[in-house]
């Protein structure tokens, strides 16, 4: 606490922009949520065709300005910590990365601002404002039974695979291409909309034959159905164990971020966190 | 019970009204739903075109008996209660009271007739005439259950909203206006409408690619409807605590509604409960 | 054993017609089989247009020899059993007669003829034939955990209900006549098909508001769905008492047809059962 | 070890064919694999029309090449066993010569070259290469609980069919041909479609009568999904003993496969494993 004074501008920037746990830090992160919300709207108003020109030279000039904040934030992020490299090739610092360059981009390749949806993974960043040590616990759980679940996952999905090619093929011979099944890839296309109940409606068997085999699919993805949820639900019946309260103190010497609530110094490099208390 | 004679008019009319127990009270709650039930039958069926136009004209005359009948319930309920407050702002208050305005305001307002609609969660009545008990306790879990699985859900509905921002971006830029997908929220809206497995098949993929991404977009709204299910599984499979048995008995004073069967007294104010016993 | 001359013509009759057990009661069930599944494909064929005139004739007279067949095993089944009403009055009895008098009324009312799928249900026999306790157990497990859910089911479908009528009535008033909302019915017939994730396509939102209530529908829908599969797994995961072996004897006196394997006596009436061994 | 020399030319082929735990029988699997998955896509791009004629003579003698190469592969591994007939009629066995055996069929029979896809069914040997012991125990789990729930699967299926065909004749009666509902197989066709809740909207009622029917289809359907869903749930978190850990080591006399990874001889016929260590 009476050492507060020792610390850089870069050590209290580094609070303020990696921490949403300290005011200045939590208002930060609220601020820059809505930027990120108001830049993902601005894209999606931009791509409706027949509305007032004003709007879109609105969205045009709304688009620069927070694509300059952002690039500005990006900077900021790379000067306030140690080593950048450990926040430049992280999840967050690629993503950063990926969300600022499509407008400077769109300069010299004409079309490519569109991927400025990318931004829409910044609003991950919501979990760190909501109290995140829950978020996190329900998400890890998620997580570890999808890890749990992985070789069952694979089997099921390589069947469901296999399935497809081969009624895929026998719908291809049996209805041909009067009813749409114009070729294999078409057929195959069909069977997965087909099993995983989806139903558009586009391509859809006209034969005797056909409308047989269809039922028989319809009824087997009907079954297989039940065999992730049957696997999600047994492997989320199993006891997890508890997992410790984390916060977002953000380490100012490696970026380490999952510090327990009562931590003082980084797990990870040994750095002082306490920087404001 | 020699002391029936007692009770003023408002408190046996509050039994009446109020409680579903005694047959009187048992009587007018069946009474009222088969007006809520005719009042939403005749909205429905004024909607339909073409039918002859006395139908029309009876429906006319139907909705405006059953909103003056509706109009002297909300009456004497409001007057049969010590504190009027305690109903006016209830959950069910407030229902009663959004049932009843909107013919009145059609009066004003030519169109604002189909709200009437609202009339249709008055139909909820009907738990208060079945073994009611028994359903609150389901009622119960269900709510519990859902409460216990808020913080999965949301996890749950955020990674859904995210992956139906990019993937409608994708599939925009791939398919294109031809395809029908004309905007980006427009692709989102076909993503959601994929991704739950509904699939109208007003606008669908018919770009090789296109259908490629379509096909993984399904397979993955397939593997993610297990995971709502697991939780709810594994959150139903828990043990909850019995509840006890509550009937329908109302204060005539607070109006608290969740007595115990043999409770004598309310257990909110202490004020008798017995008035008919 | 030694006794088995004693048995009248009837006790023999009631053995083979109502006992699946023996090889003579067998081979009886067998036959019957063939025979409903026979009446089912001729009902299904007859109704398919542009047919081979020889083949309608020849549906014609084979259903007249289905008719005749099932109306002499109807009045055997009649004469074998001492207190035919037992039997008239029992699940099977009715359905045996309405699979046998449609062909006769179709000579009066015309068109009548088609109600013959009514002998569907007779295919329930097929379980008689199959070792019958195995089944008997698995139904009863499914109808008791059906059973044990009875109001969480009916909450479950109450509250799917009361979501249709009020979201069929705001898609009624926001897209209106253009999209194919013409009516209430026909906007809660919609709000069904989507809540289910059916999704025939047949009428779908056109206007932005419309899409976005729509996709809300879509996900609620989503969750929902949830709901029941997890109250009827953790149903299912409860344990359930062994069912004893029960075979498909029945007793010539009261007809009673649940006795145990080695039971010599019916359990109801007392009468022996032993006739063959 | 010192006997290596011992073994013939065909027990070392066998053990490079038939096994994938040293590193040559891997190599061979994984080359083999790429074949198998080449002529998979090959049948695929095939059925495409529009496509430059040169690829369409790639393709041939693409698929001429792949053919040859699966004879000389199903040459060797027939000459490579002691007992051929453990092979050939073995489920790999008859795969691979329904693999291998169309393109030669085309030579005589137009068209039946597309009988090819059946070869999707050799990617199958995919799991041989893959951790196999893992994915053995999990597929193993999977039949296990399929297996389990048989008598429950059949009587949901069947009740399924019964639903189908006496709700399908009650369509074909309301509904009529206007609609589209032009057979009781067509009618049942929609019925399946419609509770498995794919919904193409190639057929879909529009009487009011067809539509209310329609709805209450639809909400069994939606809850009848609950039903496999559940029995899977449930017998998925029943605990399943350990299997041991087989490894892919086959017999060079037997062809018996699943062997444990520290046996010596053949469990089946007391043939020496050990080839190469």
């Amino acid at each position: 606490m009476n050492k507060k004074e020792n610390f850089t501008w870069q050590e209290k920037l580094h609070e303020v922009i990696y921490e949403a746990d300290t005011p200045s830090g939590k208002l930060f992160d609220v601020v820059l949520l809505v930027f990120i919300f108001l830049s993902v709207i601005f894209v999606m108003i931009e791509s409706i065709k027949g509305l007032n020109p004003w709007i879109y030279d609105f969205l045009f000039y709304g688009e620069w300005v927070v694509t300059i904040l952002f690039t500005i934030e990006y900077i900021l992020r790379i000067v306030s910590i140690k080593k950048p490299s450990n926040y430049i090739f992280s999840f967050y610092g690629i993503i950063d990365f990926l969300s600022t360059i499509p407008l400077y981009l769109s300069l010299i390749f004409v079309g490519s601002g569109a991927l400025v949806t990318v931004r829409a993974l910044r609003l991950l960043r919501v979990f760190r404002i909501l109290k995140i040590s829950r978020y996190i616990g329900e998400g890890n759980k998620l997580a570890s039974a999808l890890k749990e679940s992985r070789a069952k996952i694979f089997v099921f999905l390589f069947a469901v695979v296999i399935l497809s090619l081969i009624a895929g093929t026998a719908m291809y011979i049996i209805e041909g291409e009067a009813s749409g099944f114009t070729s294999i890839p078409i057929s195959i296309y069909w069977c997965i909309v087909t099993l995983t109940t989806v139903g558009f409606g586009d391509i859809h068997p006209i034969t005797p034959l056909g409308q047989f085999i269809a039922s028989l699919i319809m009824i087997l993805g009907y079954g297989i159905i039940a065999v992730p949820t049957g696997i999600v639900s047994a492997e989320y019946s199993k006891n997890f164990k508890k997992v410790p309260r984390v916060n977002t103190q953000s380490c100012y010497n490696c970026n380490e971020s999952k510090h327990l609530d009562d931590a003082h110094y980084c797990h990870n490099c040994g750095y002082s966190l306490n920087v404001e208390k």
